[in-house]
């Protein structure tokens, strides 16, 4: 079990999104939450309300990942489908479940549960609920699919509700080494070397633009501390020879 | 014409994007862009540094959509693979292209071009270049992908060269009208007779909590400004009744 990877991959749903009028912070949360518990992000896509292309990437991603997390489209509204999407990915049958109706109550008087509301208590059949401490209206989790808000402090809480129940692989470790002044393109064949020497750890080079300089960073990713620190030695090797 | 529509998929390569290490803060950016000049990004799809899932990922988008957008992975550093996958993905050799390394002689001393910076100059054959303000190292664009820097500076600069050439679509209009105090629960009927009475508009509520509390807002979206006015006067006419 030492080289125990589980993957995920995360399903963005939300026309916002793709429209440029809202920024998805919450890939990024999952992403490097999931790293933390040894769960390695391998996809991402974002796709619009639509209930085809929600069925299609979701059955795509759920039969190459060990996860899909989805992030959205669970509320009150015409255009929060992705209960019903999700049901028809997995062929099962959707209504309102009366574990999920009374979380409502908890928040919603029952003089106010009306239509629009109720929709948001529809799960696919064998789904498990997934809490929401937030606001109540639960998110669900059926085969390897766990469906999730896109209110970004609703959908922490139920990723915080979900992690205790997930598989943990083996945590991945990484080292950053900053290199300041150094050019890609002069350590790039040392590096080049190390990452050949090293085919177990992901090692990349990440170069960014800080007051008009480039500020690069080089990252050594693997499962293995002993091996990373010796990998670590080697890119540091390599800048000193660069001087 | 006056509904032509012009789709776009993002591909956003890195794997420093799905280890949560870096925001990809490109998309975005892209998506708000390209919508302003009557674009619309119909999906977006971020993959790690591995070629097999680059081709793949280019290969299912670039057929669906008008363009494919990429970005990351056309630096010196052996992890920077794109153009390779590219030139795979549409079967075309690649090699080194003069007008590139002419263009990287523009920043790089002649005895500084070793063999990683060379690697900046592969450019799959039958594309055509794409300027790079900044640092010179161009992208490039092939068939109906344009392939970008994953540093923002440097694929902001590469998008402004490239926008102009693009085919435009009618401008997508936004109306947005914030909802604060009213729950999405409470509108969500009335909302839903407005989006049925305009089918060609996508009219969407976005929730979000601030201070603790929900604070909605209802985004109106189409082509045509009359209709959107219309719709939006019926939107506030839904709010009004609901007091």
């Amino acid at each position: 079990m030492a080289d125990r990877r589980v993957t995920a991959a995360l399903l963005v749903i939300g026309d916002e999104i793709l429209s440029g009028r809202t920024r998805d912070t919450n890939s990024h949360y999952i992403a490097h939450y999931l790293l933390q518990i040894g769960i390695e992000t391998r996809e991402i896509r974002v796709v619009p309300d639509v209930e085809d292309e929600i069925v299609a990437a979701l059955n795509a991603l759920r039969a190459r990942y060990d996860y899909v997390f989805t992030t959205g489209g669970i509320g009150p509204t015409h255009d929060d489908i992705t209960a019903d999407a999700v049901a028809k990915a997995f062929g099962v049958g959707i209504s309102e479940d009366p574990r999920a109706i009374a979380l409502l109550l908890e928040r919603i008087k029952p003089e106010d549960l009306n239509e629009a509301r109720r929709r948001m208590a529809r799960i696919p059949h064998g789904a498990a609920l997934v809490a929401n401490s937030i606001s109540k209206a639960p998110g669900f989790w059926i085969g390897n699919v766990i469906v999730m808000a896109g209110v970004p402090a609703v959908m922490q809480a139920m990723l915080d509700d979900v992690a205790p129940k997930l598989a943990q692989g083996v945590k991945i470790i990484s080292e950053a080494i900053d290199a300041p002044g150094f050019a890609e393109g002069a350590y790039a064949a040392g590096l080049a070397a190390v990452a050949k020497a090293f085919p177990d750890l992901s090692i990349g080079s990440y170069p960014s633009i800080r007051d008009g300089k480039f500020h690069n960073q080089i990252v050594l990713r693997g499962r293995d501390a002993a091996m990373i620190a010796k990998a670590a030695e080697k890119v540091l090797a390599v800048l000193r020879d660069l001087g």
